[in-house]
Protein backbone atom coordinates (compact mmCIF):
# COMPACT_ATOMS: atom_id res chain seq x y z
CA UNK A 1 0.00 0.00 0.00
CA UNK A 2 1.26 3.45 -0.56
CA UNK A 3 0.09 7.05 1.10
CA UNK A 4 -3.03 7.52 0.15
CA UNK A 5 -3.21 9.85 -3.09
CA UNK A 6 -4.43 13.22 -1.14
CA UNK A 7 -1.38 12.62 1.44
CA UNK A 8 0.83 12.05 -1.50
CA UNK A 9 0.28 15.21 -3.26
CA UNK A 10 0.53 17.37 -0.15
CA UNK A 11 4.19 15.83 0.55
CA UNK A 12 4.75 16.36 -3.02
CA UNK A 13 4.29 20.23 -2.60
CA UNK A 14 5.66 20.16 0.52
CA UNK A 15 9.03 18.99 -0.93
CA UNK A 16 9.65 21.43 -3.43
CA UNK A 17 10.07 23.76 -0.26
CA UNK A 18 13.67 24.71 0.50
CA UNK A 19 15.73 22.35 2.56
CA UNK A 20 12.90 19.90 2.74
CA UNK A 21 13.82 16.59 1.79
CA UNK A 22 11.16 13.32 1.18
CA UNK A 23 11.56 11.83 4.42
CA UNK A 24 10.71 15.72 5.91
CA UNK A 25 8.14 16.52 3.69
CA UNK A 26 6.19 13.02 4.61
CA UNK A 27 6.62 14.02 8.48
CA UNK A 28 5.27 17.69 7.82
CA UNK A 29 2.01 16.61 6.14
CA UNK A 30 1.22 13.37 8.94
CA UNK A 31 2.04 16.18 11.43
CA UNK A 32 0.12 19.05 9.45
CA UNK A 33 -3.10 16.29 9.40
CA UNK A 34 -3.14 15.81 13.13
CA UNK A 35 -3.01 19.19 13.75
CA UNK A 36 -5.94 20.71 15.76
CA UNK A 37 -8.52 23.03 13.20
CA UNK A 38 -7.13 25.82 15.29
CA UNK A 39 -3.37 25.48 14.47
CA UNK A 40 -3.69 25.18 10.91
CA UNK A 41 -5.71 28.13 10.83
CA UNK A 42 -3.08 29.81 12.59
CA UNK A 43 -0.71 28.67 10.19
CA UNK A 44 -2.02 29.26 6.61
CA UNK A 45 -3.82 32.69 8.34
CA UNK A 46 -0.30 33.86 8.99
CA UNK A 47 1.06 32.91 5.73
CA UNK A 48 -1.82 34.15 4.28
CA UNK A 49 -1.59 37.47 6.08
CA UNK A 50 2.12 37.86 4.87
CA UNK A 51 1.68 37.99 1.93
CA UNK A 52 -1.10 40.16 1.70
CA UNK A 53 0.67 42.93 3.31
CA UNK A 54 4.31 42.12 3.33
CA UNK A 55 5.41 44.30 0.11
CA UNK A 56 8.82 44.55 -1.70
CA UNK A 57 10.03 48.51 -0.72
CA UNK A 58 10.08 50.09 -4.37
CA UNK A 59 13.79 51.72 -3.30
CA UNK A 60 15.74 49.07 -1.81
CA UNK A 61 13.52 46.03 -2.66
CA UNK A 62 13.56 45.32 1.34
CA UNK A 63 10.42 43.44 2.42
CA UNK A 64 8.46 45.49 4.63
CA UNK A 65 4.96 46.46 5.88
CA UNK A 66 5.44 49.75 3.95
CA UNK A 67 6.49 51.32 1.09
CA UNK A 68 8.78 52.63 0.95
CA UNK A 69 10.25 50.53 3.76
CA UNK A 70 10.97 51.98 7.10
CA UNK A 71 14.56 52.77 6.44
CA UNK A 72 14.37 54.44 3.15
CA UNK A 73 11.82 56.53 4.93
CA UNK A 74 14.26 57.37 7.49
CA UNK A 75 15.74 61.09 7.20
CA UNK A 76 18.17 60.80 9.86
CA UNK A 77 20.04 57.93 8.42
CA UNK A 78 22.92 58.62 6.32
CA UNK A 79 22.08 59.43 2.36
CA UNK A 80 25.29 59.14 0.98
CA UNK A 81 26.23 55.34 1.79
CA UNK A 82 23.99 52.50 -0.02
CA UNK A 83 24.87 48.64 1.75
CA UNK A 84 24.27 46.26 -1.30
CA UNK A 85 23.29 42.71 0.07
CA UNK A 86 21.74 39.64 -1.50
CA UNK A 87 18.81 39.21 0.73
CA UNK A 88 16.38 40.89 2.79
CA UNK A 89 17.59 37.82 5.33
CA UNK A 90 20.84 39.52 4.88
CA UNK A 91 19.64 42.93 5.07
CA UNK A 92 18.35 42.01 8.90
CA UNK A 93 21.95 40.46 9.64
CA UNK A 94 23.43 43.73 8.95
CA UNK A 95 21.13 45.90 10.19
CA UNK A 96 21.08 44.22 13.62
CA UNK A 97 24.86 45.57 14.40
CA UNK A 98 23.50 49.17 14.60
CA UNK A 99 27.02 49.84 13.36
CA UNK A 100 26.16 51.26 10.12
CA UNK A 101 23.63 53.95 9.71
CA UNK A 102 23.29 54.29 5.62
CA UNK A 103 20.73 52.70 3.23
CA UNK A 104 20.61 49.76 1.98
CA UNK A 105 19.88 47.44 -1.71
CA UNK A 106 18.51 43.94 -2.21
CA UNK A 107 19.47 42.40 -4.79
CA UNK A 108 17.50 39.27 -4.61
CA UNK A 109 20.36 36.94 -5.66
CA UNK A 110 24.09 36.69 -6.55
CA UNK A 111 25.66 36.10 -10.10
CA UNK A 112 26.34 32.48 -10.60
CA UNK A 113 27.74 31.91 -14.03
CA UNK A 114 27.21 27.92 -12.88
CA UNK A 115 23.46 28.45 -12.79
CA UNK A 116 23.58 30.68 -15.66
CA UNK A 117 22.46 33.83 -13.16
CA UNK A 118 23.73 36.44 -14.98
CA UNK A 119 23.41 40.49 -14.39
CA UNK A 120 19.76 40.49 -15.90
CA UNK A 121 18.86 37.82 -13.67
CA UNK A 122 19.43 39.98 -10.10
CA UNK A 123 18.61 43.97 -9.83
CA UNK A 124 21.78 45.08 -10.68
CA UNK A 125 19.99 47.39 -13.40
CA UNK A 126 18.12 48.99 -10.67
CA UNK A 127 20.46 49.35 -8.76
CA UNK A 128 22.84 51.20 -11.39
CA UNK A 129 19.91 53.83 -12.00
CA UNK A 130 19.14 54.31 -8.22
CA UNK A 131 22.97 55.14 -7.63
CA UNK A 132 22.79 57.55 -11.02
CA UNK A 133 20.02 59.09 -10.26
CA UNK A 134 21.33 59.54 -6.44
CA UNK A 135 23.78 61.75 -4.54
CA UNK A 136 25.68 58.18 -3.25
CA UNK A 137 29.40 58.66 -2.13
CA UNK A 138 29.63 55.13 -1.67
CA UNK A 139 28.62 51.71 -2.20
CA UNK A 140 29.54 49.13 0.61
CA UNK A 141 29.71 45.69 -0.48
CA UNK A 142 27.65 43.25 1.68
CA UNK A 143 27.34 40.34 -0.71
CA UNK A 144 28.46 36.27 0.68
CA UNK A 145 31.81 35.42 1.14
CA UNK A 146 31.43 32.60 -1.14
CA UNK A 147 32.25 31.99 -4.67
CA UNK A 148 28.92 33.74 -5.85
CA UNK A 149 28.85 36.31 -3.68
CA UNK A 150 32.78 37.08 -4.74
CA UNK A 151 31.60 37.22 -8.13
CA UNK A 152 28.93 39.48 -7.76
CA UNK A 153 31.27 41.76 -5.45
CA UNK A 154 33.62 41.92 -8.42
CA UNK A 155 31.50 42.89 -11.04
CA UNK A 156 29.79 45.39 -9.09
CA UNK A 157 32.79 46.77 -7.56
CA UNK A 158 34.02 47.11 -11.42
CA UNK A 159 31.18 48.78 -12.75
CA UNK A 160 30.12 51.37 -10.16
CA UNK A 161 33.60 52.68 -9.82
CA UNK A 162 32.78 53.34 -13.10
CA UNK A 163 30.72 56.07 -11.87
CA UNK A 164 32.87 57.88 -9.62
CA UNK A 165 31.58 56.34 -6.57
CA UNK A 166 33.73 54.71 -4.17
CA UNK A 167 33.07 51.34 -3.21
CA UNK A 168 33.68 49.60 0.08
CA UNK A 169 33.18 45.50 1.06
CA UNK A 170 33.12 43.60 4.49
CA UNK A 171 36.02 43.17 6.04
CA UNK A 172 37.37 39.65 5.88
CA UNK A 173 39.23 37.68 8.75
CA UNK A 174 38.71 35.43 11.99
CA UNK A 175 35.03 35.32 12.92
CA UNK A 176 34.84 35.97 16.49
CA UNK A 177 35.16 33.50 18.66
CA UNK A 178 36.51 31.38 16.22
CA UNK A 179 39.25 28.79 16.59
CA UNK A 180 42.61 29.78 14.80
CA UNK A 181 43.35 25.93 14.67
CA UNK A 182 40.15 24.78 12.63
CA UNK A 183 40.47 28.28 10.65
CA UNK A 184 40.74 27.82 6.37
CA UNK A 185 43.73 28.95 4.71
CA UNK A 186 42.51 31.27 3.12
CA UNK A 187 40.79 33.38 5.34
CA UNK A 188 43.81 32.97 7.60
CA UNK A 189 45.78 34.53 5.12
CA UNK A 190 43.06 37.53 4.54
CA UNK A 191 42.85 38.20 8.05
CA UNK A 192 46.99 38.49 7.90
CA UNK A 193 46.47 41.10 5.48
CA UNK A 194 43.91 42.87 6.90
CA UNK A 195 45.77 42.51 10.35
CA UNK A 196 45.04 46.09 12.58
CA UNK A 197 47.45 47.80 15.26
CA UNK A 198 46.82 47.29 18.87
CA UNK B 1 15.84 46.61 12.21
CA UNK B 2 14.02 43.38 13.38
CA UNK B 3 11.72 41.19 10.43
CA UNK B 4 8.31 43.26 9.97
CA UNK B 5 6.46 42.25 12.62
CA UNK B 6 4.04 39.51 10.30
CA UNK B 7 7.04 37.63 8.90
CA UNK B 8 8.18 37.22 12.53
CA UNK B 9 4.62 36.04 13.17
CA UNK B 10 4.96 33.19 10.07
CA UNK B 11 8.21 32.17 11.44
CA UNK B 12 6.74 31.58 15.17
CA UNK B 13 3.99 29.40 13.59
CA UNK B 14 6.60 27.59 11.07
CA UNK B 15 8.84 26.82 14.15
CA UNK B 16 6.00 25.06 15.59
CA UNK B 17 6.18 22.07 13.15
CA UNK B 18 8.39 19.27 14.15
CA UNK B 19 12.12 19.31 12.85
CA UNK B 20 12.00 22.96 11.95
CA UNK B 21 14.30 25.09 14.09
CA UNK B 22 14.51 28.92 13.78
CA UNK B 23 16.77 29.66 10.95
CA UNK B 24 14.91 26.68 8.93
CA UNK B 25 11.90 28.63 9.79
CA UNK B 26 13.27 32.06 8.65
CA UNK B 27 14.45 30.75 5.25
CA UNK B 28 10.87 28.36 4.66
CA UNK B 29 9.08 32.23 5.78
CA UNK B 30 10.97 34.51 3.27
CA UNK B 31 10.88 31.51 0.35
CA UNK B 32 6.74 31.72 0.81
CA UNK B 33 6.75 35.64 0.72
CA UNK B 34 8.68 35.11 -2.57
CA UNK B 35 6.81 31.68 -4.21
CA UNK B 36 3.71 32.78 -6.89
CA UNK B 37 0.31 32.70 -6.19
CA UNK B 38 -0.24 29.99 -8.41
CA UNK B 39 2.46 28.12 -5.93
CA UNK B 40 1.22 29.18 -3.10
CA UNK B 41 -2.40 28.63 -3.90
CA UNK B 42 -1.07 24.99 -4.55
CA UNK B 43 0.32 24.66 -1.04
CA UNK B 44 -2.60 25.62 0.91
CA UNK B 45 -4.84 23.65 -1.21
CA UNK B 46 -3.27 20.77 -0.72
CA UNK B 47 -2.81 20.94 2.91
CA UNK B 48 -6.89 21.95 3.12
CA UNK B 49 -8.06 19.50 0.89
CA UNK B 50 -5.93 16.62 2.59
CA UNK B 51 -7.15 17.62 5.46
CA UNK B 52 -10.64 17.69 4.14
CA UNK B 53 -10.67 14.26 3.07
CA UNK B 54 -8.16 12.12 4.71
CA UNK B 55 -10.35 10.27 7.51
CA UNK B 56 -8.82 8.29 10.39
CA UNK B 57 -10.23 4.28 9.71
CA UNK B 58 -12.21 3.50 12.52
CA UNK B 59 -11.03 0.16 12.88
CA UNK B 60 -7.25 0.02 12.69
CA UNK B 61 -7.13 4.33 13.15
CA UNK B 62 -4.72 4.29 9.81
CA UNK B 63 -5.26 7.47 7.44
CA UNK B 64 -6.98 6.84 4.33
CA UNK B 65 -10.04 8.54 2.17
CA UNK B 66 -12.17 6.24 2.83
CA UNK B 67 -13.41 4.79 6.35
CA UNK B 68 -13.01 1.76 6.42
CA UNK B 69 -9.72 2.04 4.82
CA UNK B 70 -8.94 0.33 1.94
CA UNK B 71 -7.08 -3.01 3.99
CA UNK B 72 -9.82 -3.29 6.58
CA UNK B 73 -12.05 -2.71 3.54
CA UNK B 74 -10.18 -6.05 1.63
CA UNK B 75 -11.86 -9.31 2.40
CA UNK B 76 -8.73 -11.21 0.39
CA UNK B 77 -6.85 -10.44 3.45
CA UNK B 78 -5.73 -12.54 6.31
CA UNK B 79 -8.45 -12.08 8.95
CA UNK B 80 -7.02 -13.04 11.88
CA UNK B 81 -3.80 -11.65 12.25
CA UNK B 82 -3.06 -7.82 13.03
CA UNK B 83 0.12 -6.16 13.05
CA UNK B 84 0.17 -3.05 15.53
CA UNK B 85 2.43 -0.09 14.18
CA UNK B 86 2.59 3.24 16.14
CA UNK B 87 2.02 5.53 13.16
CA UNK B 88 0.12 5.39 9.54
CA UNK B 89 3.80 6.35 8.39
CA UNK B 90 5.00 2.86 10.21
CA UNK B 91 1.91 1.07 8.79
CA UNK B 92 3.16 2.19 5.03
CA UNK B 93 6.96 0.79 5.95
CA UNK B 94 5.72 -2.33 6.62
CA UNK B 95 2.66 -2.78 4.22
CA UNK B 96 5.07 -2.11 0.93
CA UNK B 97 7.00 -5.07 1.93
CA UNK B 98 3.98 -7.50 0.55
CA UNK B 99 5.59 -10.39 2.69
CA UNK B 100 2.35 -9.23 5.32
CA UNK B 101 -1.00 -9.94 4.16
CA UNK B 102 -3.30 -9.53 7.27
CA UNK B 103 -4.51 -6.45 8.83
CA UNK B 104 -3.26 -3.50 10.62
CA UNK B 105 -3.61 -1.39 14.13
CA UNK B 106 -2.01 2.30 14.70
CA UNK B 107 -1.50 2.76 17.85
CA UNK B 108 -0.74 6.39 17.78
CA UNK B 109 2.22 6.67 19.13
CA UNK B 110 4.31 4.60 22.02
CA UNK B 111 4.57 4.35 25.77
CA UNK B 112 6.71 6.78 27.09
CA UNK B 113 6.78 6.72 31.23
CA UNK B 114 9.70 9.64 30.67
CA UNK B 115 7.12 11.74 28.73
CA UNK B 116 4.25 10.97 30.78
CA UNK B 117 2.72 9.46 28.13
CA UNK B 118 0.86 6.25 29.84
CA UNK B 119 -1.51 3.14 28.31
CA UNK B 120 -4.38 6.37 28.15
CA UNK B 121 -2.58 8.59 25.81
CA UNK B 122 -2.55 5.70 23.34
CA UNK B 123 -4.93 3.80 21.47
CA UNK B 124 -4.36 0.36 23.63
CA UNK B 125 -7.98 0.29 25.15
CA UNK B 126 -9.22 0.52 21.65
CA UNK B 127 -6.98 -2.40 20.42
CA UNK B 128 -7.92 -4.97 23.24
CA UNK B 129 -11.40 -3.99 22.37
CA UNK B 130 -11.21 -4.79 18.73
CA UNK B 131 -9.25 -8.29 19.89
CA UNK B 132 -11.45 -9.74 22.22
CA UNK B 133 -14.88 -8.69 19.88
CA UNK B 134 -12.67 -10.44 17.10
CA UNK B 135 -11.37 -13.88 15.82
CA UNK B 136 -7.37 -12.72 15.96
CA UNK B 137 -4.86 -15.71 16.32
CA UNK B 138 -2.07 -13.80 16.17
CA UNK B 139 -0.88 -10.29 17.00
CA UNK B 140 2.92 -8.98 14.99
CA UNK B 141 4.04 -6.07 17.17
CA UNK B 142 5.88 -3.67 14.90
CA UNK B 143 6.70 -0.64 17.29
CA UNK B 144 9.82 1.19 16.89
CA UNK B 145 13.00 -0.38 18.09
CA UNK B 146 13.94 2.64 20.37
CA UNK B 147 13.32 2.38 24.24
CA UNK B 148 9.66 3.41 23.96
CA UNK B 149 8.78 0.86 20.97
CA UNK B 150 10.36 -1.93 23.26
CA UNK B 151 8.34 -0.72 26.77
CA UNK B 152 5.42 -0.07 24.53
CA UNK B 153 5.85 -3.86 22.96
CA UNK B 154 6.87 -5.53 26.56
CA UNK B 155 3.46 -3.85 27.97
CA UNK B 156 1.05 -5.15 24.69
CA UNK B 157 2.93 -8.23 25.16
CA UNK B 158 1.95 -8.80 28.50
CA UNK B 159 -1.64 -7.92 28.16
CA UNK B 160 -2.70 -9.38 25.03
CA UNK B 161 -1.20 -12.84 25.70
CA UNK B 162 -3.77 -13.07 28.55
CA UNK B 163 -6.34 -13.06 25.89
CA UNK B 164 -5.02 -15.91 25.18
CA UNK B 165 -3.87 -14.71 21.87
CA UNK B 166 -0.52 -15.35 20.68
CA UNK B 167 1.91 -12.29 20.46
CA UNK B 168 5.17 -12.45 18.26
CA UNK B 169 7.41 -9.03 17.33
CA UNK B 170 9.52 -7.96 14.38
CA UNK B 171 13.10 -9.87 14.39
CA UNK B 172 15.71 -8.11 15.46
CA UNK B 173 19.30 -8.27 13.58
CA UNK B 174 21.74 -6.41 11.52
CA UNK B 175 19.94 -4.02 8.51
CA UNK B 176 20.36 -5.23 5.01
CA UNK B 177 23.32 -3.54 3.68
CA UNK B 178 24.90 -2.87 7.03
CA UNK B 179 28.44 -2.77 8.33
CA UNK B 180 28.98 -5.05 11.32
CA UNK B 181 32.22 -3.05 12.05
CA UNK B 182 29.52 -0.15 12.56
CA UNK B 183 26.93 -2.40 14.23
CA UNK B 184 26.20 -1.31 17.76
CA UNK B 185 26.89 -4.32 20.60
CA UNK B 186 23.06 -4.93 21.71
CA UNK B 187 22.20 -5.29 17.31
CA UNK B 188 25.09 -7.76 17.33
CA UNK B 189 23.88 -10.02 20.59
CA UNK B 190 20.10 -9.81 19.00
CA UNK B 191 21.73 -10.76 15.54
CA UNK B 192 23.58 -13.78 17.29
CA UNK B 193 20.70 -14.77 19.29
CA UNK B 194 18.70 -14.82 16.24
CA UNK B 195 21.06 -16.39 13.73
CA UNK B 196 19.75 -18.37 11.12
CA UNK B 197 21.46 -22.13 9.68
CA UNK B 198 22.08 -21.65 6.05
Amino acid sequence: MNRPQLVEKMVEVIKKLPGVGPKMAERLSYHILKMSSNEIDKLIGSIQKARQIIKCCNICYNLSEHNPCFICSDVTREQDIICVVETPQDLIAVSKVKKYKGLYFVLGGALSPLDAIGPGDIRIDKLMKRLKNGNIGEVLIATDTDSKGEITAVYLAEIIKKLGIKVTRLGYGLPVGGDIEYADEITISRAIAGRTEM
